[in-house]
């Protein structure tokens, strides 16, 4: 087989020292070459999302960033605080590649048939990495995009799919009935509401501007709380207790707003009480956190009586959880409603290069809704590859 | 059958206005006869456990509690504050009697084998209301104690040690191999120290005092770590490390210290991670809340990884879920081990006259270690029965 892919190319990278300082940079490795069960993807749209930044930025304070060297070989530095520096041993020294998702063109297929099939064609792929030209990912990594679909279109078609799904899943294996969400007017909570819309399930979208609440609102959400006003506890309870949901999946993890659900929630169940109970209500309430994108600790106030549940929710082990047949299901899904439940949007689509520019990194640093960027790693790279 | 006891006897209650006043006061009831499946107890024992003192005090400031009324028709008030009042409408303009346990004598049984057979035994019995004279449970809510053991040495026989054996069997069904506990140096705590100790299960007591700490060691405990001292974090993280418990049940609950464990578990588990892993270690690090001796928020620190919970637990649906023979069995266990392994004490025994007394209130208010109060609700109560 002829290769028509550079022998090496590049791969952004984050590194840790011990002393503190983050280093992020680009570096360029040899281009693998796929084993049977692995294709060859030239990747071509990778998003940035926030379950990216934790291992790009580890925790840094970027906005004290400063560049180095020239725009084609430069390197971002900053400092990482020592309380985020702590439980990071493990990747001290490390330079790591970045990237859980992204789609492009399979270029190269190992031998086995399965691989074969994918060969020319337009894949999604999930696995680490994808901030880079090339990668070499096992064949069921990947989900080939229906006929039309571009890379851009195909990018997020796991990490927000999945877990905009995971969390319907979770609702019915643990026999809840309504749905709150946080940081609701992220591309995930928009899919959110698409999927819960298709499947009747009540959503109780939180976000904090009114712009946020217009924009889910012209999407046809009917529950949308905006935590900025002064009648935010109001209106979630009086939410609450119209939808029962008793199950939250929160992306911001930091501050008193995951308190304030399970307060709201318990607020809400204790107007239906008809007798009264030192312990509070019986039934379970529970806040999945998902995401961080709220930094400090997380503050639980205490009228919630007893049957209450904070914890982290990743999708991964979810997936793991139900099995290779319903994550099966759920790529399809995601194959066949790619352009419409699963549709994502991006602010800017970026080179690896501009992905180190600190004015790029000030905007998708802050994981704001409506700024997500993708990075294509082969854009801009025509006399890169070392052939 | 002729009845030896009073038509009506005394009861302690406690109501709490929607104005937010809390009135405690004792009031004179019918005393009950039993159905057929019931026994009437004269309760001669019932301690005051922190589960006790929610229903009791409602949350009020009794630092600033008024008595008025004479020593024998005396009412104690204080004021709710707004944020407990909350969700405590169910409750309000409800003259509702406490205690949630106690021991006593059977003087009167219903017409069923089982309840016959109590007649004239000291029975320990659970389900609320205990604060009173007599006493009316169905018989299967009642455990006789062995022969020669005294109400007071039976009072305790459900709450503390049924919650201690709860906690051991939550750490076998979860997976669970050791155990953290808080507020260590308790009657609770004592025990869990004698049940795990037999059942070499490793056991990380968290006290906050010096005195707390030679205590439990004087017990016979191994592992103890002072919440107080400047090396609390390091100690606990090598404590954590050396006996992998990664289940911790708080009594506390406010501030900082259920994150503290659940930081210092992931801390432990990533010592021993053989690679980085940006969501932390994989293994699920939990913490339930099972009493409020802390007031104020929870507040939970973010370097805990993604596979961390924390929530409320209570025994009570602990032991629904586990079914009667199960509990059967471990009332067995209790009655067996009465004077030894479930054995408690207490600071003092007062009458239900004294319970009101604002001297009282403000040492057995407190939950502090050490300064337990029994009730002996037949104490000094000779002329009060109205025959």
């Amino acid at each position: 087989m002829t290769s028509a892919h550079p022998r090496t190319a590049l791969q952004l990278r984050s590194l840790v020292k011990d002393s503190g300082e983050l280093e992020i940079s680009l570096t360029r490795v040899p281009t693998p070459a796929p084993a049977p069960n692995e294709v060859l993807v030239r990747v071509e749209a990778a998003p940035i999302n926030p379950s990216d930044l934790g291992l790009l930025f580890a925790g840094a304070d970027m906005s004290h960033a400063a560049r180095h060297g020239t725009k084609d070989h430069s390197v971002v530095t900053a400092r990482v605080p020592d309380a985020a520096l702590r439980g990071m041993a493990a990747r001290f020294g490390q330079s790591m590649p970045v990237g859980n998702e992204g789609a492009g063109t399979v270029v190269e297929a190992g031998s086995s048939e399965a691989a074969q099939a994918l060969l020319g064609k337009t894949v999604a792929a999930l696995g680490g990495a994808m901030y880079s030209q090339y990668r070499c990912v096992p064949h069921e990594q990947c989900l080939a995009l229906p006929a039309g679909a571009t890379p851009a279109e195909g990018a997020s078609a796991f990490v927000n799919p999945l877990t905009a799904l995971g969390m319907v899943e979770t609702l019915r294996s643990e026999g809840h009935t309504a749905l709150v969400h946080t940081a609701a007017a992220s591309n995930l909570g928009q899919m959110l509401n698409r999927i819960c819309a298709q499947e009747g399930i009540a959503l109780v979208n939180i976000v904090r501007s009114d712009a946020q609440v217009a924009l889910l609102r012209s999407l046809g959400a009917k529950h949308v709380c905006n935590s900025s006003s002064p009648s935010f506890m109001q209106d979630l309870i009086e939410t609450l207790a119209s939808t029962g949901a008793t199950l939250a999946f929160d992306a911001i993890g930091g501050g008193k707003l995951a308190g304030q659900i399970l307060t709201g929630m318990e607020a809400a169940l204790s107007r239906k009480a008809t007798q009264y109970s030192r312990y509070g209500s019986p039934i379970h309430k529970q806040v999945y956190i998902y995401g961080g994108l709220g930094p400090g600790p997380i503050e639980i106030g205490r009228s919630l009586g007893m049957a209450w549940g904070v914890g982290g929710w990743l999708v991964t082990p979810f997936l793991q959880k139900i099995g290779p047949a319903a994550m099966q299901r759920l790529k399809q899904r995601v194959a066949a409603e790619l352009k419409t439940t699963f549709a994502s949007t991006y602010a800017a689509e970026i080179s690896l290069f501009e992905a180190l520019d600190l004015d790029n990194i000030a905007i998708y640093g802050k994981t704001a809704t409506g700024r997500k960027y993708l990075i294509n790693p082969n854009k801009d790279v025509g006399n890169q590859g070392s052939g």
